[in-house]
């Protein structure tokens, strides 16, 4: 299998480089990456020293490094230009073109994205965050009209992850209830779900894969039992049928694409950064 | 001001199309967007769809919307490529480079990045997001020994967003502790922390603004009080400075950039996906 190093160079928290990098190396399966972020590169100082650290991976590799880059001030680029590497620069590739297309100059400030540009933006997503965290596992049952979304599931199918997801990434204020064998014996909503019939939205997951994450949460119970699961699972697929809710599977499925899933499916516009 | 609207256009999510857009946009303060995602635009329906809604932008703006794409598939890219619009598309542009560099084709797989590709890291991911939410603000105040940090501040410092986004982005199992006026009367660390002081971090924040945030949740009250913020502020900053606690300010600081600090300081090892 062939190796190389990747690295991830920014002059702030190196969130964007990463996802920028990944995103292009995860389409190469042949090879195997190994991976360095050097965040708050904002010095000549520590570009010399992001540039030893890739010179070093280029000698013990005997392959050249790939540098995915987001560095904004030219002087801090050039030095990490004369490494011995595959060079990729984000901006430098992009921000000529856009500032021909739009006819203005860029500002050239580092930070942009990943920092509190936009106050508002800011609080309005921790002020989500807040929401998820009062509003889990079923903590309150009032207030729900403050809720733009509530997730319905049986314990441990993966609404508690995805509402923070959507409050994180997103600024959503979302809720989630679980369905108990309480409720499910009761056949039919709980009543205070009933006026928020239109923001239910349903998460179930595979039996198997249910009994897999008890198992690791209380071994050997009543509750991570197959049968069990299959049985909540069963009467939790009835109740989304009966009363409309749309629904998706966690099985395989990961928190930002159910985030996103639900994003589309509900009609409610992502708040972004 | 001008105007113009920004079109996030993916197969998948539209996270990393979000990401990188945003961070060239952000480049142009004199530019007004309007922001639009486009996710999972995966057939051609959806890309003539999507095409219809770029040109009708392109009609009422009277300037060609931008479009940044993260699209694997060459059919539905070639659709998009034929709107009104100042075209980026991300992996065009580098995977072709990229190929020549590793000396192999790409696998050209569309959901690689947001999706569930790598169960193991995805699941540590998940596990990292209910640590944090079983050792949020001292609900567990045992087994710290599981933890690879521990955060410390007076109520509302930040702790707990930034330990689920240290969970949630790079899988870290960080704690928190809320320091409170009885712990601050005590006149050193909580006993049950001391054995774990290799691992504490602390956040701090200027009392006008954490006033801000408590007036919000608990209004008029002693709680609020500017006096009481400071007072807490001010014990807190004598307690991480007599006990060599290294801290961070997050009065002006988002998440994102506390938690990739707090791991450059403390030198622990992002996990990335």
């Amino acid at each position: 299998m062939k190796r190389r190093t990747a690295f991830f160079v920014s002059d702030r928290t190196g969130i964007t480089a990463e996802t920028l990098g990944l995103s292009l190396i995860s389409q190469f399966e042949e090879v195997h990456f190994t991976q360095v972020t050097l965040p708050f590169v904002d010095s000549e100082d520590k570009a010399q020293e992001a540039t030893k650290r890739i010179n070093q991976a280029f000698e013990a590799d005997g392959a050249r490094p790939l540098i995915f880059a987001t560095i904004i001030k030219q002087d801090i680029r050039e030095i990490l230009e004369r490494s011995h590497a595959f060079y990729i620069d984000y901006f430098n590739t992009f921000i000529g073109q856009l500032e021909h297309e739009l006819e203005t100059p860029s500002t050239k400030a580092i930070g942009r994205i990943h920092g509190m540009r936009n106050t508002t933006v800011y609080n309005s997503r921790m002020d989500a965050v807040n929401f998820a965290l009062n509003f889990d596992d079923g903590a309150k049952t009032s207030n729900y009209e403050t809720a733009e979304i509530i997730l319905l599931g049986v314990s441990r199918s993966g609404k508690t992850p995805t509402c923070l997801y959507l409050a994180m990434q997103f600024g959503i204020h979302a809720a989630n209830y679980p369905i108990t064998e309480e409720d499910l014996d009761n056949d039919g909503l709980p009543k205070f779900l009933m006026p928020h019939r239109q923001k239910l939205f349903g998460l179930t997951i595979e039996p198997e894969r249910l009994q897999t994450i008890r198992q690791g949460r209380r071994p050997n119970s009543r509750y991570s039992e197959l049968e069990q699961c299959k049985r909540e699972v069963k009467a939790v697929m009835k109740l989304f049928h009966q009363e409309n809710i749309p629904y998706l599977n966690s099985t395989n499925v990961s928190i930002e694409e159910l985030s996103t899933k639900i994003l589309v499916i509900s009609g409610i516009e992502r708040r972004i950064r």
